[in-house]
């Protein structure tokens, strides 16, 4: 029997994969469960978006250009514009997803062997991505204590080798819900440009700060043409992760030609997503300030009903949609699965992200879990009732 | 300013893209390019999966389950039963098109180093997928003068080495149109058992295959299950390239655990063309049937009149929609480039594709170019004309 590759063995499963036979088992026993462990959001997608799909006229769905249409790309470059990032088309490779926008940035600027440096606790997939290009994740941690903040230049200096080809970061940060400030940003680029790396950063939830704070884009700083490249998508920005439509963005030619390749060989985003992507630029600004209103009366809620909880420790998000938890419990691997098998509470229970999922050194964020507050507030709040009740429970 | 990689200075670029600026500029002249140079059929994609999409009733856009939901993977099962392959569900995972179904397969399967061997002239974007995982392409010749034939198994045995993953072949074939004998998939099937290694079978176009003669895919072969690998994709069959779903096809479940893996990482396929796949599956025989005498009037009318033209040499293909003929040219990426630059006949001129690019080895090909008829039989015959003016023009 021919064997698989090496490569293949280590590909890392999602952290929330093993948990959801769990899940499926606790429904089948007629369990509600609530789902805080992902990034699936309940928003509807703009009425704008999901028409143009409905009022297509293809006759025969053919291929797109590679990199996306001069069209599209144009009006992406005036959004951009519109949030302080000044580009043009051809800075812009449209790709199936942020997902694949990482895959071809990492395959483009790094090869086998090579180290991306990234603030841990991290999006997980950063790791299937790294992994697939035979690269190696260097996590430097943030702290619960700090809100996840950057941590200080000197522990990312220590880590800089011959095979360091780029810091990357999440800002907003997925699963920390932290917002980069315009200093943090500043001192990762005196960074980048001391050491000739690239500065990827993944600015998917670029839409989603709260309390006035404003989103500060690598892309906006001077002198980091060469260094930046951003990472986006529209599957938060308009609730349309189905779609599979993100971009790549970065005034490096060097890099852009090289992406394109990757680009060409997969021959085309999907279509009809390029589509509802193309008309969700014309979504109105009263669809994002009343998302943003919602999500924040769903952060304060979450927020508020798990302070409320002896012994569970919050990071205050100021963006995206997620929030780190520490729990008193030692192992939230063994906890997440247990509320899902052996518990409920009045046929209720909910489902949570372990956190050691997204950290890369090992033992880390053991006692944390990642919630996101993807549902209504009356279900969050009943949410957070029973993981008290498990907790306690749990513990007893 | 930070470099980018090997791999990506290494990736190819596509073969036609280079003569995309000479086609545009003849357009921007006003002259009308006939386009023999690409794989996007110009048939109506069936109306069962337009249909399906625009009476969709989504609200929220959402991620689809990285492997396809079961019921489509059931369907698709049902789809291979009535093709003699019998498969289940689990042995399927769907995927971003055939592009991603290889890039899944050559990863899961191979580390940086490794080799596959293909038989050439081949789909050139094999070899951006293997460049893209740092495998190494091994090219094995077949010849113009056998309609390209499967070559010799002592050619495949000389060039297995330790580092030998798989064998991949393209079947029907692009470029070459060839289609393999029930004979010649027994020999892949000897010598890779022989030598343990994955048999990988892209089957994109098994719906095309002319004369009456029946396409044998490798899932139907006893004892090849732990081998074989099929890549699959809507693009062709349905004529819908631009939906972007594919899938992988195996009865290795360490194998299709390991591509899992992958597919979890980029979390979804996409979420409208998955609808319009599923709806696709209930076309009407009547529209197979239709499309395939169309594509065997067009490849009659093209053969025939290639053949009227002196020094013109045609492998008359069996399947898919391409051929490869040899002109009496000594450079077709010179000859390919002229009748868009400088040539033209009544305002009208026609793109194709030197096969150079369809080559691994240096040198091969170069008097050849791949035709794709997927144009009306009127211009077909036009286009064959257009080409022998030129080709008049060109030689003196
Ligand atoms: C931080 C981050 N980046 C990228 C992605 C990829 O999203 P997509 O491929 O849907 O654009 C996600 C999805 O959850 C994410 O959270
Ligand atoms: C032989 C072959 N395999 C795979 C593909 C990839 O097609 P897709 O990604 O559209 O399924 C193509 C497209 O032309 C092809 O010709």
């Amino acid at each position: 029997m021919p064997s698989i590759s090496n490569k293949g063995t280590q590909m890392p499963s999602s952290p929330i994969r093993k948990l959801v036979p769990y899940a499926e088992d606790a429904k089948k026993r007629g369990t509600k469960v609530f789902h805080l462990n992902i990034g699936q959001p309940d928003i509807k997608t703009p009425q704008v978006a999901l028409d143009a799909v409905k009022n297509n006229n293809i006759k025969t769905l053919s291929y797109a250009r590679s990199e996306g249409s001069e069209e599209y790309r144009i009006k992406l470059a005036n959004y951009y514009k519109k949030n302080n990032i000044y580009v043009s088309a051809n800075n812009i490779i449209a790709t199936t997803g942020g997902s694949e926008a990482l895959l071809f940035t990492i395959g483009s600027i790094t090869d086998p062997g090579d180290e991306i440096i990234i603030p841990e606790p991290f999006y997980a997939n950063y790791n299937g991505f790294s992994t697939a290009s035979g690269v190696k994740v260097v996590p430097v941690i943030s702290k619960i204590e700090d809100n996840f903040a950057l941590p200080k230049i000197e522990d990312f200096e220590k880590l800089i080798t011959k095979k360091t080809k780029a810091i990357l970061i999440c800002n907003p940060g997925n699963p920390t819900g932290y917002l980069y400030s315009k200093e943090e940003i500043e001192k990762l680029k005196q960074i980048v440009l001391k050491h000739d790396l690239f500065l990827i950063a993944d600015e998917v939830y670029r839409e989603f700060t709260y309390d006035g704070l404003q989103h500060t884009s690598i892309m906006s700083l001077d002198g980091l043409e060469q260094n930046a490249i951003v990472i986006d998508s529209v599957s938060k920005r308009y609730s349309m992760c189905g779609a599979r439509i993100g971009c790549i963005v970065s005034k490096n030619d060097d890099f852009i030609a090289t992406a394109i390749k990757f680009a060409q060989a997969r021959l085309s985003p999907p279509t009809y997503a390029l589509i509802a992507s193309e008309a969700a630029l014309e979504t109105p600004q009263s669809y994002f300030d009343d998302v943003k209103a919602e999500y924040v009366e769903r952060r304060n809620t979450l927020i508020k009903e798990l302070q409320k909880i002896d012994g569970v420790k919050v990071a205050n998000p100021k963006g995206a949609f997620y929030c780190v938890a520490e729990l008193p419990v030692k192992d939230t691997d063994d906890f997440a699965q247990w509320i899902l098998e052996k518990f409920n509470d009045n046929n209720e229970t909910v489902m949570v992200a372990p956190a050691s999922g997204f950290y890369s050194t090992e033992g880390e964020g053991k006692n944390q879990i990642r919630m996101a507050y993807v549902l209504n507030k009356k279900d969050l709040i009943r949410s957070v009732e029973i993981l008290k009740e498990a907790l306690k429970q749990y513990n007893s």
